[in-house]
């Protein structure tokens, strides 16, 4: 009967699994700073931009990843608390998923 | 009469005001390294996910505008040179773009 | 105790301002007909392509509103039944907004 | 040793087999159609969603498969005829692929 999941304490502790977000995007910065280095030194213009769409990505399974728990967590415990801090939450996650779907 | 697609040789050297891509993938760089940190601090997660979606749209310029100097430059000059290479290079170029849309 | 996720039952309507909705799709569907005598009359590629892009961002404004409704009601509504099958609603939205991301 | 693959002749008659893309857009068009009864029966909202992105999806590849014959063709006879057009062509391909990659 529980309904929460891993109840989300203060200070937005909401990032399940933070070490592997934080190992992701260790490799992304390093995977920017390689595109970085192949503009520098001429590299032909297709492999750079494979190495972006494989960037974009990452970006875009970290962002999921992070809209997931947040709405298991913060969204689901304002609904929990009642009143209009949930439809406020609602309506920030979905502009948020709205600037995710057109970036 | 060498038809190679993809090995790169040195001095692609088309890449037009490389100093801009420079910059901007500096600051790019910089932005992954703050969403390392905003996780790392638990960051509000939808701040999180804005600034996400910031740092994909400033990719996507990065490669359509080293797409746009491909074109310009190396698909232009197979072309002028006649052959397969052309045939190649377009194919190439429409394999980046689809995975650039679809990332 | 009923766990369906997807199953849909008679009636879900949760969809605010459904006529606004099914005005938009008769428009995209027209949209799409007017592509299809564009390609059949040989009209230039590139006006083609501008128009797909207008398209595809219909459609996108057309699931990002639905998306919103869905986590306004059904997802809120899970959650205030408690259960387990909010969570299961919440990963079946998360699914989607995935989907949605990368088409 | 040919250079042009399929020539463009007068009328932009450069799609390359035109009937696949009119059949690909009519199944296009019935799936609006769909999305429109989905809505009007109040179909559960995650079916509609999948529904849209599958429309998405297979509305990127007619555009990526037209852009594709737009470069083949158009690009390359403007690129072999010389001048500013081969320039501008590309430019105005350039715009329809930020578009794209941004619809």
């Amino acid at each position: 009967m529980t309904t929460t999941t891993d109840s989300p304490t203060a200070g937005h502790g909401y990032i399940s699994d933070k070490d592997r977000y934080l190992a992701r995007l260790k490799r992304i910065e390093g995977q920017v700073r390689g595109i970085h280095r192949m503009v520098d030194e001429d590299t032909y213009c297709i492999d750079i931009l494979t190495q972006i769409s494989a960037i974009n990505s990452a970006l875009e399974k970290v962002a999921l990843g992070l809209l997931d728990d947040h709405l298991k967590h913060c969204v689901v415990s304002a609904v929990q608390d009642g009143g209009d801090e949930a439809e406020a939450k609602i309506k920030e996650a979905s502009d948020a998923i709205a600037r995710l779907v057109r970036s």
